[in-house]
């Protein structure tokens, strides 16, 4: 089925607010969850709100929490989620960030005590919404063990980077995993194998087989041993700055994952650069990969950022694509 | 051979002398590049010595440059590097994010016109020395395809992470492809296949086989579509930021590569965190990690940055590793 983006909206927004969310946060989460799905990311909109709600109710997730700046220094801030929904911990400490790069021409918030923010990428597009660029990035829960090991000790630790752009954010979203359990799962259900190697199989064999890695739990990091790497300091960064959660200690917290750690990045490049400069500079890097000869078994070449746009124009014309099962999970809310 | 690291540094201090380069710059850069191959990054060290030297002599590095600060924000500082020498011109950036960063709590510097500055962890342990966090990345010639592509339009943009820790700084330095053509080359020499997928062969098959990959110079991005998406945004912040190269500009340079871009960030998260409390959680995160159960296949499990002070104990205990031919062509130099 297809549904309105303001439907879906409304629906969330008011079985929030039944759970005990203030009108204001119900609306801002509804929103951002609502135009995941708008953008394409399914995954961390509409499909996901039946979970946000039992985490709720499960007392993992605190909506009355507000978000506290603990410390500040220069163009930096500390601050406490006090486990309280993620999307509005996650829009509070970029917004601080922003605040910050205005008048120190980059500005960081390290959040602790917080929960899933949901699509990582909505805090790389808010950045860009305020005309600076943003970096951001989280912990998770142990999901993924790290080069040459059996048990997973390393969180999948998605990053973004965003840079504004008038005909479309240019944005990269990418998990430190080479694909998610939920991909794989998907990938079982109609029976197809990954494109790439997906992880390990119990031999300890490189796989594209989804079963062999979701019975295995040897997920692969993104670029083999680097997302690993990657992965780790990630971690360090998001825990250490923020005096958070690492992923380790997220793993013995009891229940679904929560209080993890994160970054927000902004950067306020036109304050160093004229502005028309760097739009020159990026503009010129987007016509140039998109002249890129294509293979015979590539229906196109896009760059990052490009099919989010893409996904917006045709389900805000033809309304979102919603799972019926989904949806009339969320109504019994 | 194996050559004391002071012996190494001091030949290659003498020849940067003779190249026009001053007693202080010949020092530093001298010293940088021992150091590279003393803690085993023998590619960026030693082993490139003597295609420094052919750069200064085309004209492509200008050993007499010095880098300039041409703009200024709060925590941000703009610099042209005016084509200098490339390690100069990287340190001299880092230093003034870090310096930056004792003010406003967190630094950047954008430098635009700069050269290779070999061992991009060099500027990350930089940051760390100064008890901060650091990001650093660079961009490159254009030599990696795109994501369904079959010409080269991305850099391999490599990118590190590091957080100081007394034990020795976690550190990822990594490159967004999978290996590096040199790596390609002497798997080739020693005709072995790589351990996963380094690229496309000439029908655009994923294949393990060096030679393949070389003969269609299809090499693949770290993560497949992830490191493709990742080098394109690492490409776009650092060429808008410092209104420098992009990669598709660096490729129309003729010659060698120059005229890169690059990014330094300092973190003193020192200001937001207790310090004892920032290492605990490192500490910890070191730990666990290091506690994972290993698979058959895997010699032993390391943290990032481990495998960089272990060469360094050896090296200094015992000399640097060093080709005999790469010595003598810098001996003649």
């Amino acid at each position: 089925m297809r549904l309105a983006f303001e439907e879906v909206k409304k629906t969330m927004q008011e079985i929030l607010i039944k759970h005990g969310c203030s009108q204001e946060k119900a609306e801002k989460v509804a929103h951002e969850m609502g135009r995941n799905s708008l953008e394409g990311t399914y995954t961390h909109g509409i499909n996901r709100f039946a979970r946000l709600v039992r985490n709720i109710e499960e007392g993992i997730v605190n909506p009355e929490a507000d978000p506290e700046t603990i410390a500040e220094f220069g163009g930096m801030v500390r601050i406490d989620g006090h486990l309280g929904l993620g999307v509005i911990n996650a829009w509070y400490a970029m917004e601080q960030a922003i605040e910050k790069a205005k008048l120190h021409g980059i500005g960081l918030a390290a959040l602790k005590n917080t929960n899933h923010w949901m699509r990582a990428a909505t805090y790389g597009c808010q950045a860009c919404d305020a005309g600076m660029a943003g970096i951001c990035f989280t912990n998770t829960i142990p999901n993924m063990p790290t080069w040459g090991a059996i048990d997973s000790r390393l969180g999948n630790n998605p990053i973004v980077f965003a840079f504004p752009r008038k005909g479309g954010h240019l944005i990269v979203d990418a998990a430190m995993s080479q694909f998610s359990y939920g991909a794989l799962e998907l990938a079982c259900l109609q029976g197809r194998k990954m494109p790439v190697d997906a992880g390990f199989d119990a031999e300890g064999n490189l796989t594209r087989e989804p079963e062999a890695v979701i019975q295995s739990r040897r997920i692969l990091p993104t670029g083999y041993w680097k997302g690993a790497a990657m992965s780790f300091l990630l971690d360090v960064f998001a825990s250490a700055c923020s005096g958070g959660n690492n992923v380790c200690q997220i793993g013995k917290l009891e229940g679904d994952e929560h209080g993890v750690s994160q970054i927000f990045l902004a950067i306020n490049y036109k304050a160093l650069v004229p502005e028309a400069e760097a739009e020159r500079i990026a503009e010129d890097a987007v016509s140039d990969l998109l002249a890129s000869q294509k293979d015979d078994k590539t229906h196109r070449i896009t760059y990052a950022g490009q099919k989010a746009g893409e996904a917006k124009k045709d389900n805000q014309a033809n309304g979102i694509l919603v799972d019926e099962r989904v949806w009339s999970e969320i109504l019994s809310l």
